[in-house]
């Protein structure tokens, strides 16, 4: 156990930088008042001596551990990974980091909680779909803030951050029906998600409201993964060729992605010409020359800064603020998998 | 800073699930020997009472904290999220967690060790293109274990885990060779990452070993991204249409799909038929429909498992191994951008 050698204490990089104890502590405190030139001496001190101020003892002064624990249900959908990177990137600005926790579609999500606690945490934000209330309410009890990231928990009143999913599905089934489709098809995603219930459910309220029979839409499981697309629809299409829809809604860019590539390449349709298409994220994959996906845009970096105000982990109170719910709405972006309507369409 | 309230202790688990204290203690202890049955009560005592273990005091004894630091230089090269994932999955089996610290192509990364180990960690995986003996100094003179993943630092003695990256470029020339390319181009990616270097170096040798001339193997710059593989093919193939290169290698697979879609969408190039094409990596975005990349495969679990090998986490002593590198040998991965030779050809 006696990995350590004989520490430097701040008073010996003080002295050696020729500067003041607190201008050493200024320079490792994120955002400190500090001149560039005193910060380089110190941290050039600090190198030379091998100097690194001990965290773990101010964080049982503070109380404050900088470090901010993301569950994650799935790295595979690259949505998430660009909010991990988001995420990363915006708390590493103010001097925290993000631990990771991964969770699986099966995962007991409470032992999973448990497992984040072990960890002394400022905050949480919990991005995977298994989310529940025991979660949400352990996190209370102990004071440690939580956010629920694009998803929430009916009856809940953990605070949340997401996109207007039920808008967002509204707003492709419009662009279906400005572009003339009739018969359409839904590719779900996590049954156990709101993110995927919601996008579905916007999308059928807008249709039955528009004189589609409930009958006319089929609703199918692509488990939000690419793979999953892929296949849901080779299953259905190639079983389908009679009735076969003129319109697919994939409730994410990634099944969306999967369920392209099945179409074009194993089963020979043209799309936008013999099905028209859409997704929902609008991640950056999606955008590129084999896919020109249509969708709906997540305001993923405006999502990201209400998830750190709502966590407001520069003031940690008594209190938590519970029950935010304010969802962001999203835009539809149009590009190549859906005809656009030669009248004046409004998005 | 009063975000606590009263905290149940592990022997109020103990009574309340009628359990000794150790039981409480080993159900929380990864790997530790307890009855499935036993571990389920503590669990749902722990959970009643809202109880976790504090990793932080137990740290501060053992000198174990349970977080192990990855440095990431890039993630929006698909291959290091598929190593991010690896580790994670990896290391929270064993309960421990991946704290994420990001570094930017510009970045200090003298500054960004010590931000690593402003954290109590227990080690250190490097994955960013910027390592310095100066970082794997500071963390051996700490006592904290550290690994290059995929890439090592010339003349340190920090131990590294890696593919065989000169290796896999000569693969990749051995290919072309037999496919009957005369004229070829590199588009190389981080200029500081000995990954690249390696890779471009392999191929070259290999090249002028066959007889062909340093003059016909042009060299680009490709960033390692999407967008830098998609402007290097775009600016050197519509620039060069009288020269062409019969054969492209990209060093790793991103850049190659970027370089790819840039020549069929945008210059009408047919890969392989104009020109035949070639990754490294084998990430499974690559091996999707549109793209189909022939390619060099490396071995991620096997590296993964290699790393927290040389890493030790179990068995911290005085001494950490260092000087550790043994290349592993990736795999040639036929797809559909190189035509496979009609002769007996040997991968």
């Amino acid at each position: 156990m006696a990995r350590t050698t004989s520490r430097a204490t701040s008073f010996d990089v003080a002295a050696l930088a020729g500067v003041s104890q607190s201008a050493v502590s200024r320079a490792f405190t994120p955002g400190a008042s500090i001149a560039d030139d005193t910060r380089h001496k110190v941290l050039e001190a600090a190198a030379k001596l091998s100097y690194v101020p001990n965290s773990i003892a101010s964080s049982l002064t503070t109380k404050r551990s900088n470090i901010v624990a993301l569950i994650l249900g799935d790295m595979s959908n690259p949505f998430y990974v660009h909010v991990l990177h988001a995420f990363s990137n915006r708390l590493q600005e103010e001097g925290r980091q993000v631990l990771i926790f991964t969770l699986d579609r099966n995962a007991d999500s409470d032992a999973a909680i448990l497992q984040v606690l072990k960890y002394q945490v400022d905050g949480v934000i919990l991005t995977a779909a298994q989310a529940s209330t025991r979660m949400t309410d352990i996190c209370h009890e102990r004071g440690i803030p939580i956010v629920l990231f694009n998803r929430y928990i009916p009856g809940s009143d953990a605070s949340c951050v997401r996109c207007d999913n039920a808008g967002g599905g509204r707003q492709i089934a419009e662009a279906f029906l400005a572009a003339g489709a009739q018969k359409f098809a839904v590719i779900a995603g996590d049954p156990k998600g709101t993110t995927s219930q919601d996008r579905v459910r916007g999308f059928i309220e807008r249709m039955l409201e528009s004189g589609a029979r409930r009958s006319d839409i089929a609703v199918l499981e692509g488990r939000s993964s690419y793979d999953g697309g892929y296949a849901a629809a080779l299953k259905h299409f190639s079983a389908n060729t009679q009735s076969r829809p003129d319109a697919l809604f994939c409730v994410n860019d990634i099944m969306a992605m999967g369920a392209m590539d099945a179409l074009r390449f194993k089963l020979g349709v043209k799309i936008p010409q013999d099905l028209m298409l859409a997704g929902f994220d609008d991640i950056p994959e999606g955008r590129r020359a084999p896919y020109q996906l249509t969708t709906v845009r997540q305001p993923v970096d405006l999502m990201v800064e209400e998830t750190l105000s709502v966590l407001n982990l520069d003031q940690p109170s008594q209190t938590i603020e519970r029950g935010i719910d304010r969802p962001i709405k999203g835009k539809l972006i149009w590009r190549s998998t859906i005809p656009v309507p030669v009248s004046n369409f409004r998005a």
